[in-house]
C-alpha cells in the first residue's frame, strides 16, 4: 500500500469534501481485505482530527416519530450554525441486506441541506460489525468538520447498547398512551437514557403526553443516575410542530457542559475506545475459534449434549478448547 | 485419574451425604488443576441427576433484610417438606478473600436444620469464576436431593446478571422509603426481576411499603415482560413477622407452572447451559490472549495510544491479534 493511495481520502475528508467523505465510509464498510487495510490507514491519519463533535444517540420504536424528530432537530441545529451528520445502526439491515434507517427520503428537509450528511446503516455482517463500522464512520464525519453526530437506531435491544457505548448522550423517543407493550422498548434500554422525550405532544394528545411524562419520570428515578450529578430528565415535545426541540438541545448541551467540567467526557471517551478495542479482540478470538475446522466438526454434537444436560458446560468448553489449541 | 477416585463423591452426593456434598463443592471451588479435573469428572456423572429443583435467585442491598427473608422462607419451605440449599455469589469476596453472604451465622434458624444446606460464596478469582463455581455447586446440591436452591447475591450490578442467568426465578428485595439512591440497586438490575418484594412492611412502616409498592409497579410495567405471559408482580412482606412469605412462594410456584407448561423452563435452561459454555470459552480465549508474552509486552503502550486517541481501536486490535497469532 503506497501512502499516495490514501492521501486523497485523507485530504478530501479534512477539507470537508462530501464525495471523499462518502467514499471513505464506503471503504470502511467494505468487506474486502484490501479496502479494510486502506480504511485502517486512513483512520489512523484522521484520528487526531476527531473528538470535537457532540455525539448523540437516538432510539425509539417505529411510530415514535424518529425521522420527523431528527429532521426538526437537525434543521434547528443547521440554523444555529452546526454541521450535522446522521448515521444509523440497524440490526435488521443485517437480515434484510437493506436498511430502513437514516434513509435520505425520511428526513425530507435535512437531506437536501449542504451542511447535513445522512448515511444509512451498513448492511450485512453481525451487529458488532455494523456498529463498529458506524463508530468509525462517526469519527470520519467528525474529521470532516461535522460537529453534531446523530447515531440513530431502533428500540430493539442489543443495538441500543452498542450505540450508547459510542456516543456522549443517549436520547429515547417515546409516545404517550400506546401502552408499554406497544412501545416495544426492550428491558434495559430505558436505563441507557440521558433524556426521555415523549413525542407527539400536540393537539388533543398533550394531556396524555404529560401523564406519560410523569410515569417515565417515576420509572427512571427508581434506579441510580448514570453518573454523579446527572438525572435523566423526561420531557415532552412535538417534532411535527417543532415544539420542545430547542429545550431538548439545551439539555444535551447542559449535559455536555457538566460532562466536560467534571472530566467525565474525556474519561468516558477514553474508556469507550478501550472497550471497543477489547470488543474487537474478543470478537476476533471467538471468530477464529468458531472457524477452526476441529471445533466446527464437533460443535453441533457438543452443543446438543450440553443442551440435553449430558455434558456440563465446563466439560464441553474444555473439550472444544483442547481441539482448538491442538490446531 | 482412576474412576475409583471419584466414585465415593458421586455415591455420597447421590445418597444425600452432607459431608461428601461439601467435599465435592470444595473440589469445584479448588484452583488446583488436579482437583478441577476430578470435579469435572464428578460433574459429568452427577449431571443426569440434576434439573428437578426450583432455582431461585435473590438479591437486595444490605439492610433490605435478605438474611431474615431467606431464613423465614427457608423455614417455611422445610415445614412444607422441601430440602433447601442456599448458595451465594458475592463479588466482594473476590476482593476481601472472605465472604459476607450465605454466612451460616446470618440464617440462625435455617443453619441448624438437617434439610437445609448453606454455603458461602467461593472466594478469590473473578466474578465469572465465582459465578461458574456457584452454578456447578447448585447442580451438585440438586443431585444431592435439594429441591429448592436459593442463590443469593448483593445488589451491586454484575453479579445479579450472572445469578439471573443461572436461575429460573429472580426475586429482588427492597425496602420502603429509603429513597432510590439509598436503595443502591444498580441500573438494569430491576429489569431482571420476576418479582419485587418490599420487605419490612410491618409496624408503622406498612403505609410507606404500600406506597413503594405502587412506585415499583409503575416502574416495572413500563418495560416489556421477561417472557410472554409473565408480568413481575410487586408485593409487600415482613420477613421478621413471617408475613407475605407464603404469598411470595405461591408466585414462585405459579411462575414455575406457567414456565413448565409453555415449555419456557426447558428452553430457558437449555439456553442457559449453552450460554455458560460460550461464556467459559470466551473467558478462556481472552485469558490465553492476555497471558501471551508478546501481547503483554505491548499491551500497556497500545492501550495508552488508544485512550489518547493516537491509534484507532481497530488498528490496535489488529496489531495485538497479529502478535498473538504469530506466537
Amino acid at each position: 500500500m503506497m501512502p499516495g493511495d490514501i492521501q486523497p481520502y485523507i485530504d478530501g475528508v479534512l477539507n470537508g469534501n462530501r464525495r471523499m467523505l462518502s467514499k471513505t465510509i464506503t471503504l470502511i464498510e467494505s468487506t474486502h481485505a484490501d479496502h479494510q487495510k486502506k480504511a485502517r490507514l486512513i483512520m489512523d491519519q484522521l484520528l487526531p482530527h476527531t473528538g470535537k463533535a457532540i455525539r448523540m444517540g437516538i432510539t425509539g420504536v417505529p411510530g415514535a416519530g424518529k425521522s420527523t424528530f431528527i429532521d426538526a432537530l437537525g434543521m434547528m441545529l443547521l440554523e444555529m450554525g452546526h454541521k450535522v451528520a446522521v448515521l444509523a445502526v440497524d440490526p435488521s439491515s443485517v437480515v434484510t441486506g437493506g436498511s430502513v434507517l437514516a434513509d435520505k427520503t425520511r428526513m425530507k428537509k435535512l437531506s437536501i441541506e449542504e451542511n447535513a450528511f445522512i448515511r444509512p446503516s451498513p448492511s450485512g455482517g453481525k451487529l458488532g460489525g455494523v456498529a463498529s463500522k458506524t463508530r468509525e464512520s462517526m469519527l470520519v464525519c467528525e474529521a470532516a468538520g461535522f460537529d453534531v453526530i446523530i447515531v440513530e437506531t431502533v428500540g430493539a435491544g442489543q443495538s441500543e447498547v452498542a450505540v450508547a457505548s459510542m456516543v456522549d448522550f443517549f436520547l429515547i423517543l417515546m409516545i404517550a398512551g400506546a401502552g408499554d407493550e406497544l412501545q416495544g422498548i426492550k428491558k434495559g434500554v430505558l436505563e441507557l437514557a440521558d433524556v426521555v422525550a415523549i413525542n407527539k405532544a400536540d393537539g388533543d394528545n398533550i394531556n396524555r403526553a404529560k401523564l406519560a411524562q410523569q410515569q417515565y419520570e417515576m420509572a427512571l428515578h427508581i434506579s441510580a443516575p448514570s453518573f454523579s450529578g446527572w438525572r435523566p430528565p423526561v420531557v415532552t415535545c412535538s417534532a411535527r410542530e417543532s415544539k420542545g426541540i430547542k429545550e431538548i438541545w439545551n439539555i444535551v448541551t447542559d449535559h455536555r457542559t457538566i460532562l466536560a467540567a467534571t472530566g467525565e467526557l474525556d474519561m468516558k471517551r477514553r474508556q469507550q475506545s478501550l472497550d471497543w478495542m477489547w470488543y474487537l479482540i474478543k470478537e476476533s478470538l471467538t471468530e477464529s475459534f468458531n472457524s477452526d475446522p476441529q471445533v466446527k466438526n464437533s460443535l453441533t454434537k457438543i452443543k446438543r449434549e450440553v443442551m440435553d444436560g449430558l455434558t456440563s458446560p465446563i466439560s464441553a468448553a474444555e473439550k472444544l478448547l483442547t481441539y482448538h489449541n491442538i490446531n
